[in-house]
């Protein structure tokens, strides 16, 4: 196995496989981050195609553009290139594209976990791209996380984590806007969190009703109607500002609830602001 | 008992109080919405005051501005009035404040729950105002949801709503964006929304970390740095973009992680971003 980019992810992604008892060799442009994975018996790659020598190689470093080159100096003809590296969707087709011109099988994953979480229950890393190389590799990404095979349209993968990863996103700015306007009263992270992690729980809860209702186009409720919930965004929009915080975060969710209400949602469930989006 | 509303949550509240054998007298501006509740055995109020001939009344209005004109005529010299209409601090206060001329005992209440939940575990309800009060009629409140008591400032349960509705707003902000992103590639609710909820589980395990963060100030992390997470959402943005739906949910946060980054916050932990918050 070659894995190319020991950042923490890399590192992480190569210290699973070592656990596993793989043949490891590592490359990273600061080759001082590998001494740990040295330790545990990994071998260094002076070059990038050195590392590229395995069949599997696996790549992860911050963006396709930093990349690139380390591609081209791999020289990858006839091996299989997990590039695990996030992007967008062209860019997974791009590579998929470049990857067949030069005789690579390719695959694109995206991660959805912390390094920590890497070779650990829960972790689940997405794939599309080649079927024949995932299935015949299967065994190693295993090691890494739970697999899921997207198909064969590489761009899949990344289009599935940018999704999934804006509702990381949102989720996290939620949860520091909250941190913030609890805080302009003196509530402190750890009073305020216990709750709000039962209450991101039910809230997970209220997805599976929005998503079914944006899948029928139904958006009558008996749950809470899409004014009340703009009604609430503005008071949320005004007490931040009177608390002295910022108000971006629900000034920007205000505008789409309000612009939904005023093309007849009012009485609509809130699964209707998906007409605002799309 | 009295209920002033009868709305989703107020004929859930009622409905509540009636099924653990409370005598229980309702009032709404429509009449009609009283039916199922009087079939169960409630008495329909012909006013205000004739619900508040009760020892303890309950209000869940739209908003303060529907509620006030209710309850200047509903009469409550020497009654506990629970408040469960939505507001801000600022409107609980000033409630208390009326309440205490008017000779009111004062409870301010916000539901963490839909109207299905009323009653059941997990449902959460919110107080603060007067601790002699809720601890005399806990029994009550008991019926509608696991009680929890945040102080004598009447504001703070409305404080702690805005902050916990905000999360959930910026949830299912992210969660309908990340529809319409998976939806532009024909990607179905059904397909995306197992793994949209066992990815937002382990975004609540990141939370935590997040919050300590944010308490002690240190931003160290060997997690996930925000530069990275900053380049996500450029191409959040942009993907977005080309797939033709909106941007402005992903575009707000974009914002908000590039101006911590130009703050120096780049190689920190996402939790730095409550610096350009707070
Ligand atoms: N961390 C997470 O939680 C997480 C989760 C899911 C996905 N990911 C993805 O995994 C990838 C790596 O993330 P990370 O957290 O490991 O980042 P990181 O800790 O910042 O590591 C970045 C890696 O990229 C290398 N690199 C950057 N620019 C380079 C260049 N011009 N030439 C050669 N190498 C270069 C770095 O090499 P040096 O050591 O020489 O700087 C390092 O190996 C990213 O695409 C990220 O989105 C991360
Ligand atoms: N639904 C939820 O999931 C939920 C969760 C937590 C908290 N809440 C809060 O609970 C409160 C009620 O919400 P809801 O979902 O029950 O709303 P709703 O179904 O829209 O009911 C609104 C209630 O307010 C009454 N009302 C409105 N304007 C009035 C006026 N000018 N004069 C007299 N009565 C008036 C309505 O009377 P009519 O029947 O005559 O129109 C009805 O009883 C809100 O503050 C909301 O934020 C709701």
């Amino acid at each position: 196995m070659g894995v190319l980019g020991l950042g923490r992810m890399g590192a992480a992604l190569a210290g699973a496989l070592l656990g596993a008892g793989h043949d490891v060799s590592v490359w990273n442009r600061s080759p001082l981050k590998a001494g740990p994975l040295l330790d545990r018996g990994a071998r260094l790659a002076a070059t990038p195609s050195e590392a590229a020598a395995a069949d599997v190689v696996i790549s992860c470093l911050s963006t396709y553009e930093s990349q690139q080159p380390v591609l081209d100096a791999a020289s990858l003809r006839g091996r299989t290139l997990v590039n695990l590296t996030s992007g967008t969707p062209e860019q997974a087709r791009g590579a998929a594209k470049w990857a067949a011109s030069e005789g690579v099988d390719y695959v694109d994953g995206v991660i959805m976990a912390v390094p920590q979480g890497i070779g650990t229950p829960g972790a689940r890393i997405l794939y599309s791209g080649s079927e024949t190389a995932f299935a015949a590799r299967r065994d190693v990404l295993e090691v890494l996380g739970e697999p899921v095979f997207l198909g064969e349209d590489a761009g899949m993968a990344a289009l599935y984590d940018l999704a999934l990863l804006g509702m990381m996103w949102s989720a996290m700015g939620g949860y520091l806007h909250a941190l913030a306007l609890v805080g302009s009263e003196g509530v402190t992270p750890a009073e305020f969190t216990p709750m709000a992690l039962d209450w991101l729980s039910s809230v997970g809860g209220f997805l599976a009703g929005i998503g079914a209702q944006v899948a029928s186009g139904d958006y009558e409720t008996d749950v809470s109607a899409l004014d009340i919930n703009a009604a609430g965004l503005a008071m949320l929009v005004e007490t931040s500002r009177a608390q002295g915080i910022g108000t971006e975060v629900p000034a920007t969710l205000r505008a789409l609830f309000d612009r939904a209400v005023a093309a007849g949602h009012g009485a609509h469930a809130i699964a209707s602001v998906i007409e605002e989006i799309r």
